[in-house]
């Protein structure tokens, strides 16, 4: 197996020939999944005031220093409302959770341990200075960096930048992916099949990895083994203005043979075989500038070739860090075999009592879509491993819905 | 703690005031993360006719039983063709990868294990009927029930529907769930903060999680403590025909009240006090019939309690089955403690080399959504447990970017 490319030497050269897209400022609001193009800083301190943790009265801790002591309140703080008179020794604030401390004030009791009486109140406890307050800064500072260039923003990161004040971001583009089908014996889903005919699986298959990825997908649609229509295609996605345009070869090598010969005539193809299984023949090359990548026919090799060969060019494009794609780790419920090749094995992964188990899909076929779609996981074996016994770790990439 | 309800119990309670959508028939190409509201059979055999698994020549096994032994060549079965011409005793035909067995052939010889000889060709090994062939029916029986009623479609679950000829699947709808903030104290990012006032970071939190759930979002935006405003936007709400409707309480007791009182006038709702941390305080309800679910203000206990109590109502209406929201399990590397509620405390969770471990966040206030944004889950800790020791396992709830 001397003559194969090892996955990761594969991953690092796909990985070489791209750089990040352009940045762009963005609303907030279109933010969700984008990358950050830049660092994002603090300007302001987290809470912005110090402000009360508890509905209650903001006090003057040493006035209950003999607690039960009476108050008399001269203000009703709710949240919102910048409290401007000063609470003088003898006195208490009706203070909201999230209110602002009012000046003077330096704790807060919490109401269940107070009594309302007219126009002051019983304080049945002692407080120390400080006690059931958020100070000004104690969750962030102003000037710390929040969030780093390279990050994928989640709901909980555009609260912290709204809860910042911050509208607008800078992000990079969406990498723009063009999708190229290929093979006269490829039909659509539909339609009438003939004989010999096979619908077309990783159109939809492909164009769906693509949406769920942080890329835009240009559908280039299904090519027949028409070098005109190949080559109208491709010149598509270079006007589009697509940054990698990714093939599917169909399961005919003949079909292919027309993206070839436009590729090596007027760009660059260089057909790998790496160390993987399944999807060991890859594509890679470039027409007029832009990166081409050539996925194997076979559905379950073209789901497995994007994921591992794809995902990280993407990746890169999107500015996002190199990153394993593993999501796991599991523990064999029974032995996996190979062939020292690195396998990516159709799966199931389960979590019982804190326990992660896996056990593989009984037709391991790279035709076998059906086996793709029950597994919820692909279970790896590392190159040069001939078997991983019973109990012992594999890893795993999750492809399940959440929660399955 | 007796008044306070467990939190499986706001659970299903809530999940009983919802009923799955409507359903309709979607193309394929917009069914990505759709619920299917029906069981699919397939309604062909996969592979829908035997095919080689290699490229080779077909031929028959016992003209081979000798080998060597030479053939003659009498056609080229390329991918998508229907052959017509029967492979008789003595003959073999040039078959690709994934075209079709031709008549009288019952399996493949594989090209390396030959060598072409002008018209004829000399096989060199034996093969077995069936050899490099993969049967019609071999992964899939038309029939079979290939994808169930309350799935939730991922690429590969469409590349299988594909690859079966189905070009619309009936999902149901996407939920329409529309979210109202309220209070006087929130400022939009952007905007200039006045003092007392803070920034309104649970509109976008929450409008996010809505985007990246199976529903859709109608965003009503942030109410004033006015009850005019309150009423006109649940009013927008019921008009546009919401499943469900989402508040965030703002920080303010106050100005949820109004939301309150008009709920309280024309519809109903319910204060419950629930056994958890944070977000014990949950209000739900309904307005003009539409579901009611208020949320805490404090930006963490609002993320958490739409995870643990929104996402469920959401899954009951788009149709998915009952599911607990916990994505996996892991060891601590530390010891937590908690106070006898059920516990989702912002934490970190790692794999290395086969083993998974969790430590949680120094800071656990649940008005600090700095160090929910640095957490990757949420570790739970059961009702009634008061510490986990190291070395525990502890289940979590993945809240980070795929591969953090």
């Amino acid at each position: 197996m001397s003559d194969l490319l090892p996955v990761v030497e594969a991953q690092n050269r796909i990985r070489a020939a791209f750089a990040p897209v352009a940045a762009h400022w963005l609303d907030l609001a279109d933010a969700l999944g984008r990358v950050l193009a830049e660092d994002v800083s603090a300007a302001l301190d987290l809470p912005p005031f110090t402000n009360s943790s508890m509905d209650g009265y903001a006090v003057r801790a040493a006035d209950l220093a003999h607690a039960p002591a009476r108050l008399r309140v001269v203000a009703d703080i709710p949240a919102g409302v910048a409290p401007e008179r000063t609470i003088e020794p003898g006195e208490a604030a009706r203070i909201m959770t999230g209110a602002m401390l009012p000046p003077g004030a330096d704790a807060v009791i919490p109401v269940e341990d107070t009594q309302a009486e007219g126009d002051s109140v019983l304080a049945q406890k002692q407080v120390q200075p400080g006690d059931y307050l958020r100070p000004r800064g104690s969750d962030l500072q102003a000037g710390e960096v929040v969030l780093r260039a390279g990050h994928r923003l989640r709901a909980q990161d555009l609260g912290l930048l709204a809860a910042l004040g911050v509208a607008r971001v800078r992000a990079y583009h969406k990498p723009l992916v063009a999708l190229l089908s290929s093979g006269d014996e490829l039909v659509a889903p539909g339609e009438p099949l003939g004989p010999g005919k096979i619908y077309d699986a990783n159109s939809i298959t492909l164009a769906s990895l693509v949406a769920e990825s942080c890329a835009e997908l240009l559908a280039l649609g299904v090519a027949r083994d028409d070098p005109a229509q190949v080559r109208e295609r491709l010149e598509t996605a270079v006007s589009q203005g697509a940054d990698l345009i990714l093939t599917s070869a169909g399961v005919s090598v003949g079909a292919f043979d027309y993206v070839r010969a436009i590729l090596e005539q007027e760009g660059r193809l260089t057909f790998w075989r790496v160390n993987v299984r399944p999807g060991k023949p890859l594509a890679f090359g470039a027409y007029h500038g832009v990166p081409v990548i050539g996925l194997p026919g076979n559905p379950v090799s073209a789901f497995v070739g994007f994921l591992i060969f794809v995902t990280p060019a993407i990746h890169r494009l999107a500015g996002l860090p190199e990153r394993a794609p593993v999501t796991g780790s599991a523990v064999l419920e029974e032995a996996l075999e190979s062939d020292g090749r690195e396998s990516y094995l159709r799966g199931s992964v389960i979590t019982v009592d804190g326990q992660t188990s896996a056990r593989q899909a009984k037709n391991q076929s790279s035709g076998n879509i059906y086996a793709l779609s029950q597994a919820n996981a692909l279970l790896i074996v590392p190159s040069g491993v001939k078997s991983l016994p019973v109990g012992s770790a594999v890893n795993f990439i999750r492809i399940g819905n959440e929660g399955e």
